[in-house]
């Protein structure tokens, strides 16, 4: 038995799939929410069982995954895993791509923690438990910036000194790049070819938008960290210098306190006090002023990035939107992408109300720009990754 | 005899322009530059003459305008200075309007150098001595954020705590206002008043630009500080939240290094080592890689703000540009306008080769967008503010 495990660490959940023959044999979802700790279980697609656990079996997670698979038969002994495939999101030009995890990655990975210290320790913990547990297993890191390694040098670099830059690997990386792979994939077959300048909106609880050329990214609103370009769920996104300075300045905080600020305290969680779409779209609705003003600006930023991606692309075919909440809410949709017919985007309401979590057209026959949603499959990428890895 | 005088302080420059009836008397310059100090003269509108002048005669420049101007008979005696305007530089609410320059003005002002410690200090001691030699004159403190006052919210916010927002007067207040209002105002004649969506750049040594809807503000790329929005000659403009911090992080950089880092050490300087754009253009057309990189990288970041900001108009029926650079070079306008057919933007070569240093139109007949280079006047508009104050 070839088991191959594939593993998304975020930090506030995780999850990990065992697959063979490409096809995922069972999926456990670990979830943590203020206190509370929980796993959830998918089996071959089937629905979903939550339970409560422990902090310790939370940060235990991996062990506690290859005892249930191995007691329920669906790997009969551990060596049995022969490759891990494990999201890395690092900034970094060394993490621009997919590598072998071996004690080199590690220790470079180990030497990025002050860069991303929300997120890197994660990852970091979790690559070690894999090759504590699996020590025979091939290991591979695969990058979520991989893809926006095709941006021109004047999409990927600051206007620093230029020392700076490479003396520190200051670029900007880009990530969500496993969900881009996954739509550019998709992208030949949805558009029937013809359509060679295409906008991707990723638009989860974390938000991104991606330019994109004969399927290739040229440019893509998260740089060196994740937390830039768009305003979202709970982070500020792009913002002046100035006013970020102003900010530490004022409240005395060190680089370290500002970047949590501007991952936890920003978007719509600093204007509403939440960030779920779902409550955040009932309560526009019902015509809260501060949801209503907090959409206003979310929405003004997302239009005027879509117009720069158009300057960027010289153009516009299509506009492709993914991930839980474009899947998901029809409302959403609308209000992002409303009011932009003079570039071409017209989308029909029908086909919009009836796309809800698959894949369809949204557009009106007549839109010079065609508007898709297409979900994204960031596991099969990985696992397609982890798979036709050769060194 | 009913004088006025017009102040334009800059940080290596400041500007004093006598003025009768609306006409400038005499107009004389203080340049600073590295360790040398001069003034220059111009005379109803003559060419000038320049000479050096020691670093006390240049911290003292309104006492020696003074001087001349009583002793060459330009003013009978320093009462006949009835009015006096000073641009005045500084984020906040305040100061997003004209005012009276009086003892509460200046405390304001005091407060507010912390947040700009760089730019502030200047404005402070010219109307501290606006206000010791001129005891009788009434003293405008001319906003160059007042145009951008009709900016909506969604354009002057921050995706930050809303308690911050308004607990600090941390919005976007914009800047080259006293330039946006004087094109504005030559707008309806120069296009014949069927363009309401339009967007002006202000190209000199500081780059802007703005989006106007029948002749207001709607958005600009400077916002709390004029550090932001554009690469300019020797600043970084807007840079990602995430890649500030780590440059802070690397060189232990505090708010206020960090300041100084971004006006003085980015831009064209940071890659280049200048930001004479005369002689980058020069090294550009030889080819030399680093200066096109660095140019590659401002006009696609100009471009990109151009289509951010069709997406907030709606539309485009006028581009109109400005301030030295770009009113004397046909070679900048054609790199940063080049290549943006799609948006409907056609320049007319002969048109642009012909026009310099002067008003005119620089699209071609077809062009479905009209493309304007109409010369600024900050003097007139400074005046014009200073006569018809009224409290």
């Amino acid at each position: 038995m070839a088991i191959t495990l594939v593993i998304n660490p975020g930090s506030s959940s995780k999850k990990y799939t065992l697959a063979s023959d490409g096809r995922p044999l069972a999926t456990f979802r670990f979830e943590r929410n203020e206190q509370s700790y929980e796993i959830c279980r998918e089996h071959n697609g089937a629905e979903q069982k939550c339970e409560g656990v422990t902090v310790e079996m939370y940060r235990s997670a991996l062990a506690h995954v290859l005892h249930v698979a191995t007691t329920e038969g669906l790997v009969a002994k551990d060596t049995d895993v022969v490759r891990v495939g494990v999201r890395v999101v690092a900034p970094g030009t060394y993490f621009q791509a997919h590598r072998i995890v071996d004690s080199g990655y590690i220790a470079a990975l180990e030497k990025r923690t002050a860069v991303a210290p929300l997120h890197i320790p994660h990852t970091l913990a979790e690559l070690v438990e894999v090759k504590r547990l699996l020590p025979h297993a091939l290991v591979i890191g695969v990058s979520d910036s991989e893809f926006h390694k095709t941006m021109p040098p004047e999409a990927r670099e600051y206007a620093i000194e230029a020392t700076d830059t490479t003396d520190y690997d200051l670029y900007r990386f880009g990530y969500h790049g496993l969900s881009y792979a996954s739509l550019a994939r998709q992208l030949p077959t949805l558009l029937r070819g013809h359509a060679s300048k295409v906008i991707a909106c990723h638009i989860g609880s974390g938000m991104s938008m991606c330019a994109l050329r004969a399927g290739e990214s040229i440019d893509t609103t998260m740089g060196f960290g994740p937390g830039s370009g768009l305003m979202m769920g709970a982070r500020v996104g792009d913002i002046e210098p100035a006013v970020l300075l102003e900010l530490m300045r004022i409240h005395q905080m060190q680089p370290l306190d500002m970047q949590t600020y501007l991952q936890t305290r920003g978007g719509f969680v600093g204007q509403t006090g939440e960030s779920d779409f779902r409550h955040l779209l009932a309560r526009y609705d019902t015509g809260e002023a501060e949801v209503v003003a907090a959409f206003r600006q979310c929405v003004y930023r997302f239009q005027k990035t879509l117009g720069s991606y158009i300057a960027a692309l010289g153009g516009l075919d299509a506009i492709v939107l993914t991930a839980t909440a474009a899947e998901r809410s029809p409302r959403l949709r609308e209000l992002l992408l409303g009011g932009l017919e003079h570039f071409g985007v017209l989308l029909d309401e029908d086909r919009n109300e009836m796309t809800v979590s698959r894949d369809g057209i949204i557009s009106a026959t007549a839109s010079p720009v065609m508007v898709a949603v297409v979900r994204t499959n960031e596991f099969n990428e990985i696992l397609t990754v982890t798979h036709n890895f050769t060194e």
